[in-house]
């Protein structure tokens, strides 16, 4: 790809940023809190994924909630760019796929290569297991998390952790789409007993119910996932009180039997449009933990007596989810609470400026704003925000407001710490991978 | 606003990247192709604007034409970042308007403050003018020059040069929502006026129509805006071929009686989807110069014979226009051309390291990419891609093809050279002034 040479390019850049980070000219100890000052080496990498989230859910969210002049949590990132967010097609991955989803995408930052939507770190038409990042990172004795409010078997974290050929195959009775892929046929079994049998040290979100199906094959067979877990040595914990509670290291939290509950509530949006509306906040139930929360207990999790660096993947699901079924306050209130995880995670880094952080989105979605006077072909919503304006949000990709679809709109992709300069310009998300490894030195 | 603290931040990164202008770092003379090397202060200042032109509105132009995985001009400047674009309400400028126009966002870079849409460089709720970039430039000594496709007093262009209160003002016979800027009532005359009176270097564009009109105040009442800025030394083209053929440096061209043509033909978008479509490109008359071609006539009329720097505003104006009609083809076509203007510009820039290159929009639009077996709520089309692949292009902020609206996300900015850095994170829109200012030692 052409666009791939510029990056070399940047070597001068590279070097300058490599500069700063150890420099008086930053004015200050590069140790002590400031984002863009580093080491040249990353000892973790914290990977941020609003699904779903491209400018104009971003835009939302700062209009609805800081307003339209303030700063979320995530406009502090330092460095900035655009990211290409195409997947390939199955039959012949020499045509793109221009509007692509969340396997075929988490599969190109994972692996660094394209690959057909439905996938999950395999390759297209040949369906070859692609080596993923967490792989390398605990090869290099990293320690390794995934935390998402959604199942944490569903395709944004499954694409970290394991291979499938079909993004369905997420607990041993949902094998259907890949049986080549099942133990008792020889492959590495569900995307749920890949993750335990990768040992991913803290994996928290929801899906307890893939984790409650019995294994089918190989040496576990006979046992649920949740048995086959314990025997690992996981701890598990089911619920809020019990996750701020723990202090296990190997850690296994599924707080739902499938999506975790969303945050905030409201009117869906309709044609006419819905509103004008407030959304109501604090509405998650109160044994599930926010995805903060999850993070901060990553965290802790993943550095708990530990001098080794880690690889935390976090995901805010259900941004995209509620774009799907146009429903503006839903949506909103999962970016907010990306948000705050960011300003945990973006917390650690100041104090751990060995830390690469990058936010960014799987693919864009329908969600626009428009003038408050319009009439949309679509289904709309009006918000009064909180700095008393009115926004006029709509959905127009599908027929139904249930059925609202993905766009294929380059996204945001943002950085903070080793190597983080490298996602200024336009990249691709396959090149998310290649920064990841060289930030840790794997290549 | 919170935000422009942040900026402040910076400047430990500026001091890097001033030595990376002049350091055996980069590896080679910064004078000599580096659009990232570069004296601290900026000879010249370019400033290229997309109308319409979202983070989709790109997409789709890149897909269609070098592939998703290619690389437009637009996508070599090396520093990118996001901007907010909301202008504020005319009755109570400290609530937001989450959806702007072209008269706000032009008056926003313009002069660093934001207004009400419609309003041309001039105050909310008071009316007052605002000091232009345009003017500083001037002040300076600076050349200034306008190129757009656009009626060379449509909002964009009007903003860089003219303080009225209503984007309607466009010649002396179009004062009727604003009486008291018309010369006849002490007021700087409408806005081919005040370009004519500003002596703007360079003036190319469309917009004939407005200066045939009779000037109705003021020493040169009774004069057309023509004969004025034939008094005042402008030499006129009305061609391709007179402005290929011309070396006047005080150049007054207007091509067409309105909005010059747009490049490209193809279908509407429709309910269901028009198409599997290729566009019909090359459909510019012959006496119609290109994006490209007047920009780089403006170049070399600023240039010629001159050590002054100079201030140049480049607009491709109807990918706004043609997203506004569900024309995805003719969108396209517009992008193309502003991006062959941009290669126009990089290229000077290249060899002229004492340029400051912006590119960005005034605001997002309508057109989203989505699957294409999706049955949008909207106006669609079916484009085949350059590169073989099928590209639903769909338009949902409007009840008929006709009537689709502006978008309030944040839109995408790039810059090249002297302080082109400081568009990496996200800005306001506002800050474009700020950057161009300091960027010429202003302020």
């Amino acid at each position: 790809m052409a666009r791939f040479r510029k990056t070399l390019g940047w070597i001068s850049v590279a070097a300058v940023t490599l500069a700063l980070g150890g420099s008086a000219v930053a004015g200050g100890n590069p140790a002590a809190g400031d984002l863009r000052s580093f080491p040249w080496r990353a000892k973790n990498v914290i990977l941020v994924i609003g699904d779903g989230m491209g400018d104009s859910e971003i835009t939302l969210a700062r209009n609805y909630t800081v307003g339209a002049a303030g700063e979320l949590a995530l406009d502090r990132l330092p460095y900035t760019g655009q990211m290409t967010t195409f997947s390939v097609q199955e039959t012949d991955p020499s045509i793109p796929d221009y509007t692509s989803e969340s396997a075929s995408t988490a599969s190109a930052w994972s692996t660094g290569q394209k690959t057909a939507d439905g996938r999950i770190s395999t390759s297209p038409s040949t369906d070859q297991d692609l080596t993923t990042f967490l792989e390398i990172a605990q090869d290099r004795g990293m320690k390794t998390g995934v935390v998402s409010t959604a199942d944490i078997t569903d395709a944004t974290n499954a694409a970290a952790m394991s291979h499938v050929a079909a993004r369905g195959c997420q607990g041993p009775a949902d094998m259907a789409s890949c049986p080549q892929d099942a133990k008792e046929n020889g492959g590495p079994g569900s995307i749920a007993e890949q993750a335990i049998d990768h040992e991913v040290d803290v994996l928290l979100g929801g899906g307890l119910s893939r984790f409650e199906q019995t294994i089918t094959g190989g040496p576990d067979a006979g046992l649920t996932v949740l048995d086959s877990a314990a025997a690992k040595g996981y701890e598990f914990v089911g619920t809020r009180d019990d996750l701020l509670a723990s202090d296990g290291t190997k850690l296994l939290g599924l707080f739902t039997p499938s999506h975790m509950s969303v945050d905030w509530a409201g009117a869906v949006a309709a044609n006419p449009p819905s509103g004008p509306q407030r959304c109501t906040e604090d509405q998650r139930p109160a044994n599930e933990p926010s995805l903060a929360e999850m993070t901060t207990k990553a965290i802790e999790a993943l550095t708990h007596r530990s001098r080794a660096g880690f690889f935390l993947q976090v995901e805010s699901a259900s941004i995209d989810k509620r774009d799907h079924v146009s429903q503006p306050c839903e949506q909103i209130g999962e970016t907010v609470a990306l948000d705050e995880a960011i300003a945990v995670v973006l917390e650690f880094a100041r104090t751990s400026p060995g830390t690469l952080v990058i936010v960014t989105a799987d693919h864009a979605h329908t969600s626009q704003i428009t003038e408050v006077d319009a009439a949309p072909a679509g289904f709309s919503s009006i918000l009064l925000t909180d700095e008393g304006g009115e926004m006029l949000v709509t959905y127009g990709t599908g027929s139904t407001p249930e059925g609202q679809q993905h766009t294929g709109s380059q996204v945001r992709v943002a950085a903070a710490g080793p190597q983080g300069w490298k996602v200024v310009g336009l990249i691709d998300q396959t090149e998310l991978f290649d920064i990841m490894e060289r930030a840790i030195g794997a290549s």
